[in-house]
């Protein structure tokens, strides 16, 4: 293993137990005891340490976009970008292969290692470390969320404009379905009825047809109202 | 309100803060200020609690199970049956209509407030008090979990059968399709090599019939071996 001490220093927590650190960085290709269960305990902490920061720095926010605010943060690639920024890449222990095939730098194991440290963490010192450790690894990312309603889905956004401007809601309708039963392309339209605009779009659901001719109709909303 | 000696017994925790008692306990039918916020920050720590109870009472068990019996501990049924196990339902606050309708007993707002009930001890009393309000109103349920293998998709089950006794995986394939696209009803089958065995099972979608058929084979393989 290379020296741990930038580690420690990146983390700002000097783990004590060197088996369940080492536990902690151990990918499954590296053997049976790895960092599969510690990954799930720390998963649970993250998401509840993250949920009570949001709580509390946005009294303002409601329920739906504190779901959404800590989706953004804990989703895969966030969890890897900070391990790449503290290097934890070097410090993976897994096997031959896996290292080969560039297991060391792969968002899904990255992530996985920053949710078992934080478990690990929690095991040996308790909540409160566990909970410091967190807000460290976050702490810039908490402080430069995006905005709430950026992460809203398109047709949350455009009934929420259409309810501000006070106009009626949005009518979506199935105007086509071509292709075979597994390759079905729906095509939806999305009409307003005040200003009249319609728009189309097609993909393969009508969920997602749907939000793109709801991003679609947003978008040109907007730009005739400027 | 009426008197909450009885909630405050069954909960083993005597809220200081009426206002934030009172936040925990209103459904969105009664106000603006209504339990949501609190139900996302106890979710968050209800999950979390249940994880590391369960990571420290089953070193034996993967990852995969863990999750497994947290899921079922969490879910929207266990909450709303620990909820009327403390007869929660007569100290929500809702609004008239909602109450008609019987939201006081309605599964979804019964686990909501026990998620808000937990955030709530969280916000005013911190972790290790809501903790243990988790451990106690989750005690009889923690010590007496399902089995872990039963809690496997019928698919997994059928596999780690076969493997067990040294048989080869099953075989699935799609063999008929009906309907209307939206209605669509597959049909898949199921063949084991040895014992030579096939079974065919439909449903709405390709994974619920392999699902189906996996459950119906594994009892016919188990029924045979008795």
């Amino acid at each position: 293993m290379p020296d741990l001490g930038p580690l420690t220093t990146a983390l700002g927590y000097d783990y004590q137990n060197q088996a369940l650190l080492a536990e902690a960085l151990s990918h499954r290709s590296a053997g049976s005891t790895n960092y599969e269960r510690l990954e799930f305990l720390g998963d649970g902490l993250l998401n509840f340490v993250i949920a009570a920061a949001l709580y509390r720095m946005h009294p303002e926010l409601d329920e739906g976009s504190l779901s959404r605010l800590r989706a953004s943060l804990v989703r895969e690639s966030t969890l890897a970008d900070i391990a790449r920024d503290i290097r934890l890449g070097d410090h993976l222990l897994m096997g031959q292969g896996e290292l080969r095939s560039g297991g060391f730098d792969r968002d899904s194991i990255l992530s996985d290692v920053v949710e078992s440290l934080i478990g690990a963490c929690y095991i040996e010192a308790g909540f409160a470390p566990a909970e410091a450790l967190v807000l460290r690894l976050f702490d810039t990312r908490l402080h430069n969320l995006p905005e709430a309603q950026a992460l809203k889905d398109p047709k949350t956004q455009l009934q929420e404009w259409l309810q501000g401007q006070k106009l009626e809601r949005p009518v979506y309708e199935v105007i086509g379905k071509e292709g075979k039963a597994h390759e079905l392309q729906f095509t939806v339209s999305c009409v307003v009825a005040s200003p009249a605009k319609t728009v189309q779009a097609t993909a393969s659901s009508r969920r997602k047809a749907e939000q793109t001719a709801a991003a679609d109709m947003l978008q040109q909303l907007i730009d005739d109202a400027l």
